[in-house]
């Protein structure tokens, strides 16, 4: 017999598919059928588990829910208006310019998303970063809910995830798999075998309930368990049908991603248009966490000079982190198993409490500074320059969110020396440059270094640091500042016949560099473009109309460094200067630094030869 | 009591243990304690159950051995030398400028290498592509060794690479891992916790077989079973002492990638410099496979035309990749589960034997097209353009290894329309330019697509196709040629004031807005930059040169694509021309395609807006 709390939920849940149906009708495109087959999962969550208060979404206690898979946003947004949260008017511009209701949710438009989703894989591992911010940093019981699908288990991103959650036995994590057998193109690879999941999961820590994902009394029975679990973070497995509840859809091929066929038969399949409301759960009173701030930054300082006193600005790096850490209480760190050599082991050992090991899982390390973010963190993320690729997705993404995070990348370029290119960062300024609202700092010296990580936490968006591995001379004293979008004129003179632009390690040749060439009689400017992006357009510009050619060295590839950097600052229809560009263009092996950075072209002598050459042609003054 | 078989194990074991510490000492750098704990697997591997002929490495029935813990290389080339591959001298310039033996193994440089390793968590992933060449295509019986380190497990890609090689039930695939319970910066997770591999590894349907990695005869014993295994493939997972056979080093941390602080003293401790050598047994003979050649190609041909026969670029990718794919045996084609939206899936229906579904795990699809390609197969692999974001490691990875593979992206830009920015790949330009290497293609109309498509199948390296999502109309006839490094002008004459730039969608609204300015009395050239890299210098050089400024006009974002490729054809000091670019500056949300191109500021009415602008502030002539 059918109690009223099943009825309540089966209408709940009903109306949550007639609304998904005519949300993506009124677009005209959506993902309607993925979102009928999770929204019993959905009704059960919101009306009996979910612990939430959508007038006051910043409330510390409240649970937080991530829609990992994104694409179901009819769902998520149906659930917003059977909570009161939007209208029925507002439901209905699914889709179009300007709405907030966006094919795939983000943060940057609804108080109610915590992070963007739509590349699948990417909601779990960063809800584990936000199961670390309450269990391990804010210490509130808030619960963190992610509705997965079952294609996206797929992504080993979300093993990583899974290998993460069950290591911290993060028990305030629960994932939800809508396992509705059919992801885009056709059948996953386990279709309903709910037993092949639990295996994985139960292999990583993970406890694992299965349910009946349209009978709404085994999923309050599956979600109570969950919330009930110690130790362990928990995965519910639900059998679903996509598309369920109306026949002529439901588990069929080839309906993915595509409005109901006819929406207005359909809504009457599933019992017609109604107007049900649900009570959400309040959260319990909760204190919001003012992480301590001392106020006072006492930055490392290093003394000017070459030889004992060259540094290098991974070291500066590492301490300038620590210290950041000391004034303020809400920065914290992650690494991908490499912090000896980031140097971001200088933070974990005085913040121990803050540091988060993500082994080496860059992708998990990446969604975990977004969690972390999200819940009001300033996370430092380091690795090597080169393996920020492997997460590329995830800042891509980050920046859709809006996230504020800051990445450093150590062991940039062919400079590293011996490793070889696979160690070597020679991509990374133009995979940062390309992110919508990034910054991209690359300091030369462990002064503007340690001003540059103080710098990042005042920053929005993605911010990107590029940290040298080797010892470079200390070339700025410690009250210098470095502005974010500034520059350094490091040489000048009225008789500069052309400037050299460059940024960290190749900023120390092209000195060297002006100075074999003073020698020769040849004067040459010497810009420190350590803010690759912004860029310093006025000093630039400058410099052009000055000197009148810029040659640009770099230690990373040609296209979409500083190279290309350099031309942002004129393409606004002016005049453009001549332009010569030294950078990376071979494929490196092994070597020692300055054998490396002589073989790229991108070294003192070679920086030399190619003004003179300049000069023979006569293409400068 | 020892056999003289054990005996001889160990000999060479420790041989290999003192070959890695005085490679490492010679160079002054490397990995020496992450080598001497793989010794007896390796040892074991060469004397007893490896098949291959070192002077024929291109032998078909070789065994493939991939050394994806690619940091342990001195190992690897302890090895070679013991075969007899490489001698002593050249055992001795590890890491040296110039030698073959780099810091990470690359077969760019060394004929028995297969991948080119060193980003950990990838030589798994290239094994399986390997694996399913053997087993699915070639169907030759040699057998794919991957030796894994225990630190790169965490990496999610290693759980894709299981995932899809225990759903392919690959049994000629063994991997056998180092659990030598330190990563670089201390422990790893699970340290010689075994068993929590094991539990892993036999969730994701693999075999596996627990050894202790010291003990010659149980290393014997295991890899006999992984080769006698049917159905499944194997994991060994062998517990190791890092630095094992040196007290001073073995199992301590703080020593990761540093030459033993005494070389002598642990060289004498090992027993001493010996020269055991091993004979490899060679492979059974086997048929290398000659993929049928028709050597005709009919490529699809469409209609110039805009309405009923504009077409999709993406439709004209898969209808092209069919054709080809008839025309030449040698052709294969991957997905990531969106093949009916990449439309790779028209070649899936005529070559199902030559398609892989690789779901929605991109990482191991580019793994995968690796792995066939280093087998000699011309992989296509295909998903949106913005979730090559995902595999971005593997990609440059791909250009160090020199691995020939063709990526196609579908839904590329804001043109894809209601989606939103999840989807849309806006930083694909940036990302594939920066390969070293690369070849980046943007087509804008089908008939062009398919002599694209056709194109990089003769291409070397990693080639990029960006395949639009919406209709465009077919501009160019089918017997048209469009060149690598070539471009179109598509409107010209003496009175042209400017040149538009433009590729894939954005040339239709260049085309569009020319027709517009035309009839306000301004000329535009427009030139059809479909090859993004190479650029075109002397197209684009001979547009400044006439119309003395260029507007590039791209549906990406500014950095690191179409307006930063232009620049390459204007950085060796000669006169630049002036420069506007429009490109996406600001952050989408859903909106109609032709609303997307509008907001951004990349349809045709902005161009001519900004031309206009230009004309008024006489920017240009």
């Amino acid at each position: 017999m059918t109690t009223t709390k099943t009825r309540e939920l089966t209408a709940l849940a009903r109306q949550l598919r007639v609304d998904s149906v005519r949300a993506a009708a009124a677009a005209g495109s959506g993902h309607p059928t993925s979102s009928m087959s999770a929204a019993d999962l959905m009704a059960v969550l919101l009306a009996r588990h979910l612990q939430y208060d959508f007038e006051r979404p910043e409330h510390p206690g409240n649970d937080r829910f991530i829609l990992s898979k994104g694409h179901a946003s009819p769902l998520l947004y149906a659930a917003y208006k059977a909570a009161g949260a939007i209208n029925e008017t507002e439901l209905l511009t699914f889709r179009r310019q300007g709405s907030r209701l966006e094919g795939h949710p983000t943060p940057q438009r609804l108080p109610w998303v915590e992070v963007a989703t739509g590349s699948l894989g990417q909601g779990l591992p960063v809800g584990v970063g936000m199961a670390l911010s309450g269990k391990r940093l804010e210490r509130i019981g808030y619960r963190v809910w992610v509705l997965c699908g079952d294609s996206e288990l797929a992504e080993g991103s979300i093993w990583e995830a899974a290998e993460h959650a069950g290591h911290e036995h993060l028990d305030n994590l629960t994932a939800i798999v809508d396992v509705n057998r059919l992801g885009q193109r056709g059948p996953t690879r386990h279709q309903w075998d709910l037993d092949a999941y639990a295996r994985r999961f139960q292999a990583f820590g993970w406890h694992t309930i299965k349910a009946d994902g349209h009978d709404v009394d085994d999923i309050d029975r599956a979600y109570a368990e969950a919330r009930s679990t110690l130790g362990q973070p928990t995965v519910v497995l639900a059998r679903t049908v996509k598309g369920k509840g109306v026949e002529s859809v439901q588990n069929r091929e080839g309906l993915h991603g595509k409005p109901l066929p006819d929406a207005d038969e359909a809504i009457e399949e599933l019992g017609g248009v109604h107007d049900v409301r649900v009570d959400v759960q309040p959260p319990p009173p909760a204190r919001m966490l003012h992480p301590v701030r001392s106020g006072h930054l006492e930055l490392p300082r290093y003394e000017i000079g070459d030889g004992e006193n060259a540094v290098a600005p991974r070291d500066a790096y590492g301490q300038a982190l620590a210290a950041l850490g000391t004034a303020r209480g809400d920065v914290v760190a992650l690494d991908g198993e490499v912090s000896d050599s980031t140097r971001s082991e200088l933070f974990a050992k005085e913040h121990p409490e803050r540091f988060f090991e993500c082994y080496i899982a860059e992708q998990q390390m990446v969604a975990a500074a977004v969690g972390l973010a999200a819940r009001g963190w300033v996370p430092y993320a380091s690795t090597f320059a080169a393996f920020f690729t492997r997460a590329y997705d995830f800042i891509r993404m980050a920046s859709i969110g809006g996230a504020d995070i800051n990445l450093a990348g150590s062991h940039p370029g062919v400079a590293i020396g011996a490793d070889g290119p696979s160690q070597m960062g020679l991509e990374d300024l133009a995979m940062f440059r390309a992110v919508h609202g990034s910054t991209v700092l690359y300091p030369c010296d462990a002064n503007q270094t340690a001003h540059l990580v103080a710098a990042m936490a005042e920053q929005r968006g993605v911010t990107y640091l590029r940290t040298g591995r080797g010892a470079l001379p200390v070339i700025y004293g410690p009250g210098e500042e470095f502005p974010v979008g500034g520059s350094k004129v490091l040489r000048m003179s009225d008789a500069d016949r052309l400037t050299v632009v460059a940024a960290g390690v190749t900023v120390h040749e092209a000195l060297a560099a002006a100075r074999l060439l003073a020698d020769e009689g040849i004067q040459v400017r010497v810009i420190d473009l350590y803010s690759v992006k912004p860029v310093d357009r006025q000093t630039l510009r400058a410099a052009a109309e000055r000197t009148g050619c810029l040659l640009t060295v770099e230690d990373h590839r040609q296209e979409g460094g500083l190279g290309d950097a350099v031309m942002d600052a004129f393409v606004d229809g002016g005049p453009v200067p001549r332009v010569v560009r030294l950078a990376v263009r071979t494929m490196p092996g092994s070597a020692a630094p300055q054998e490396q950075l002589h073989a790229a072209g991108i070294d003192a002598q070679s920086i030399a030869a190619a003004v003179q050459l300049l000069v023979e042609q006569a293409v400068v003054k």
